[in-house]
């Protein structure tokens, strides 16, 4: 298949005014990889067929399941589907277009309990068509710049891995369509701020360390009154082979916008990653000057860049960095280890999971694939 | 004419290898507002339909000027053309399309000659064509931000603009692609650096502040042995109204990528706001706190963000901020002030030839506008 | 007592090689408020005798207990006394010189042990003189500030507190003085990273936040072979009236040089501060810009300063706002409440007892005060 | 003459009030080299005493002539004198101590006319005093680790050196006591922020790179209504064997606090330094990742340091720096190439006077030395 003829895309949830949705939209354009035809963008009829308008997209649905049929039986039908929806849909809307045949590129976290998780992988597993987790922080070039480091070990044997991802937009009560449904155990599932950012964090770590981890510890509050989900998380990590960790989650922290930030050190030298600044990796081998690492700049391998270093790339490259490589998964049949898939998301739910069942037992030690 | 039907784009240059005319592509996709379905990318037979092919162009051409005539002979033809070439190309390829009522999206500087740059205006004003100039810069929305304090007087009575624009590329003699046609009179014009970044950082200054430079004085360099045109250039500035200014334009300095920098200071208030850091502005109120501003964050104006503070934007959506601005005046007929065009490119030039002018009499003051 | 005549100064501990004993003497000259005229600065008669003259200090001892008897015997004897020594000498010396109506000033952490601790605060509630603990850290002019601004209700209800304290340098495993000792329990006591840093971030939290740290569950490790003490631990928090926290203090994290990092959010604001940019600090009052406050500027409380703001002050002025502040409180008989003292140092041995005992229970929560 | 025991110092201006005088009292402390013994604070009896008795001076004058005729003739006289008041009494207070053979360290600029800086070079080539400038800038450990840098040739052939020294202290009237005489040319002598700052500047470029400038041209402002001396200077600045650069002093840029910052750039690499993070180095070989170098940290020469790397030193340890050396200095008779001196003071005048003469003609090209 020629990478010149653009994918056929479709899309479930990302109505207009959810930020997410246009995202994926501009990730699937901005290289040019796909093109936008079908869409479920809301159940409401009205505002899915303004959305879609919107968006220019051709063939508007209002219901998922007659889209995947429909698109099914189509010569000219969509060959992938973004799932953009609250969290609750994401297993029902990814199982529809799985056993269409229909690849599936799907926000995170994957599903809204363990449970649908694991039936998913499972669905997933028989599939010919490809799962592919939105996972995109882990697509920065100067991510997959650290986990190249890591794997060839530049860092010796890891010891330390620090990661945090802090925002301040509930530290108030809200009652904005963003907040309402993550707010809701029944939409978003069993994590608020784990599930929404804690399992970018939790992904982030494991893919630039290759670590596995083994247990973990999680204090979780609810500071603000009413709040039924987390919205802050104090976690203790173990890896396999010895290494540990910390990591925050917060969405009540006044002043931090979208502060993902990686830390990790080994018996030879350490890396820094924040996302605010991500296109500089910080490397220090131990007892030498610090470097500092630009994306496509001297000392780096090459890859995922568009522009030359200094010409910031940011969020929506990284997003796209995700969409070209499940573009090219689709064309190839070969999906690239660095593209999260259903393994991911299971792993994610299994964070999730591990951390409620430690909290309620007062932040003691569980394991995370129990 | 809905703004959910692309407007059909064509593209003079931009062959494979090119990074601007990449950056071009993506920028008139990122929004969904044109296809690019047009193009002369290269005067090599073989070249241009090979790029044409990987870009997904139907329609290739090796003649600008063949293009020009087929498109606007077409029911479906190009609606706006893109202007990616060296810059001596830039004056006969912008003329072609103007003289068949095609717009024009010129990368900048304008013209190799301040002739040209004149006679270009004079075309252009007697147009019913757009003339846009990808001054990408000044479309960061935090540079829109200092606009907007500066014109409601948050700086006070300017005083004194502090501009720069350093890379460090031509450090060593380099016979890249990139390189060699900078460095070539014939197919830059008069000016290097200053042509290719300074004014880039001229206009930046004069974008944000609307103040009018009167006069100049340069003293230009080029350190590196055997080139012909400036690869450094170190500029006095006097404005309009008594303020005045440095300007700084250099490729020999290493250890920088794409800095761009630019501080405004007033009687009542200082900003500054650096290229490699697009995102935040820094605003001091003289006498209060310095605050960090932060695109779509409190205290800002709104417009031109796609994600919320702290998911990165960068280059690319600076550039596609252009695009879509110019989108919305080929629809609606209306060009905004913000939109950069044929007075910006004229007096770009007039920069350039006023630097040269200037060092030609050892950097004694001259008028930019002589 | 005159303000202008210094008060006389002895010194225990602090040989040549020493980089803390360094640290008092600058810190006791910087402001001319002490005079060093005594000091047994080891207890080799060869060593003592050559430090004491190299650092101009007039009777030299190699016995403390000596040096108590005979400065507490003599008209013009010292008034107060810097103890440098390892921790697990911290106690017989403070206890021999407050036996003598000698002010001490003595470092952290307290002492090797709780049980010495508490028999040392109940010497010091009886004795006449003072102690003083040099918990520098909280002596920054921008930590003071974000004590008031926090006391004064600036954040609102606290809810977080993030403190860090990183290290590299005992990344492998070395032999040097400075190392030797503090991985050598009999000397050390029971904490590693803990009791040499892990205080320092305890008390920074405590003292810029006021929080009262209820309980603790303390993850501790030794990550190099054979060393016997911790040498990074991971820490979760829960203070007073629900706010929560961690703290993270390390020393085999290469690329940190003494990377203390305080981070505290409540409902209504956020700030945060790091010790190597220690003259700004971060203020967000939520929904408003972030500001940046900078020692003596714009927005900032007086006092302790002695340069304008932009003039780097640093480690050494906030060791010798301690020493200014226990010389005025030697001279007028009043303690300010920003001092440590007694009650800082019994808490800090509070929680090395604490970390350990949860780290023995595999990170179970433990009160901090048990 | 041991190291152990103090040089006597007296010290003419810095009365109470004063901020330099303060700084230089610490500074002479810092390292316990110093002891201030006399002084002649103020020209008015009442205010020299206090001030005296609150620096804890023992022996105090209200005219600096009778002062060094008195302690010229005591056995224990002062062996130097710090000079503090405003520039121009520098001349007349560094005459009469240099007479007495008493040596002399003098703040800058030297004189207040080139003339007296001239007289002053031949009276202190003919004593046997000496001469020292505090030029504190170039005692930072980093400066003096890109000076070896550059030395030894890290850098290459240096072709650009970027300096600017900003403050914002001075963007309205003030009738502030530091302020009056900053502005009145009987006392600061010709130069405004070119004499206060931009010697300064000029002195760091000097100092760091040893390259010698040849010509300036120089356009001055005073843009605060009524003031007589210049308040921001924009300079262009050419340097032996082709090196070329900028020079920026401005008093009236609100947000900058005391900006100076130092940028290299040569065929083979760069460095840059900020004063207000004064503790770290940047460093490019053109061609590699940059390099951060901390003060004391892998990469850099040994020196200057009383406290481990990220330990902040700051303004008064880099004046104490100069301090020390002066102490070496008196101590040994050898006076090492980094402590500034006469030369130094003479060239500073020589860059107020041509840049005073480029004004004057509308910023032409002047020679530095003519």
């Amino acid at each position: 298949m020629s990478r010149h003829v653009p994918i056929r895309l479709g899309m479930v949830g990302g109505g207009a005014g959810a930020m997410i949705g246009n995202v994926h939209r501009i990730a699937s354009r901005l290289d040019g990889q796909f093109e936008l035809v079908a869409g479920a963008l809301s159940s409401d009829p009205d505002r899915a067929a303004a959305s879609a308008a919107d968006a220019g997209i051709a063939r508007s649905f209002t219901d998922f399941e007659e889209m995947a049929r429909a698109e099914a039986g189509r010569d000219d039908g969509i060959q992938a589907v973004s799932v953009c929806t609250p969290n609750h849909l994401h297993f029902p809307v990814a199982r529809a277009f799985l056993a269409q045949g229909i690849h599936v590129i799907c926000d995170k976290p994957m599903t809204a309990t363990l449970e649908e998780a694991q039936e998913l992988a499972a669905i997933a597993r028989s599939s010919n068509a490809m799962f592919v987790l939105t996972h995109n922080y882990s697509a920065y070039p100067m991510i997959r710049q650290a986990r190249s480091m890591i794997a060839r070990g530049d860092l010796g044997a890891l010891r330390l891995v620090q990661v945090e991802y802090a925002q301040d937009w509930l530290t108030e009560d809200s009652d904005s369509k963003q907040a309402s449904w993550r707010g809701d155990p029944a939409k978003a599932g069993a994590g608020g701020a784990i599930g929404d950012i804690g399992t970018h964090a939790f992904q982030l770590a494991r893919f630039a360390t290759g670590l596995r981890p083994e247990r973990l510890a999680a204090d979780l509050s609810s500071f603000v009154p009413g709040r039924r989900l987390d919205d802050n998380a104090h976690i203790l990590m173990r890896y396999a082979d010895g290494a540990k960790g910390m990591l925050w989650a917060s969405q009540v922290a006044p002043g931090t916008e979208n502060g993902l930030k990686l830390r990790v050190y080994g018996d030879k030298g350490g890396l820094e990653w924040q996302h605010e600044a991500p296109e500089t990796l910080w490397f220090t081998p131990f007892g030498q000057p610090t470097q500092k690492l630009r994306r496509g700049g001297p000392g780096t391998v090459a890859g995922h860049s568009r522009v030359p270093p200094g010409h910031p790339e940011g969020y929506l490259e990284g997003f796209a960095n995700l969409y070209s490589e499940a573009a090219e998964a689709i064309r190839t049949g070969r999906i690239p280890d660095t593209l999260p898939g259903i393994d991911d998301g299971l792993e994610g739910l299994h964070f999730i999971d591990a951390c409620v069942r430690s909290n309620a037992a007062d932040a003691a030690w569980v394991e995370v694939m129990a």
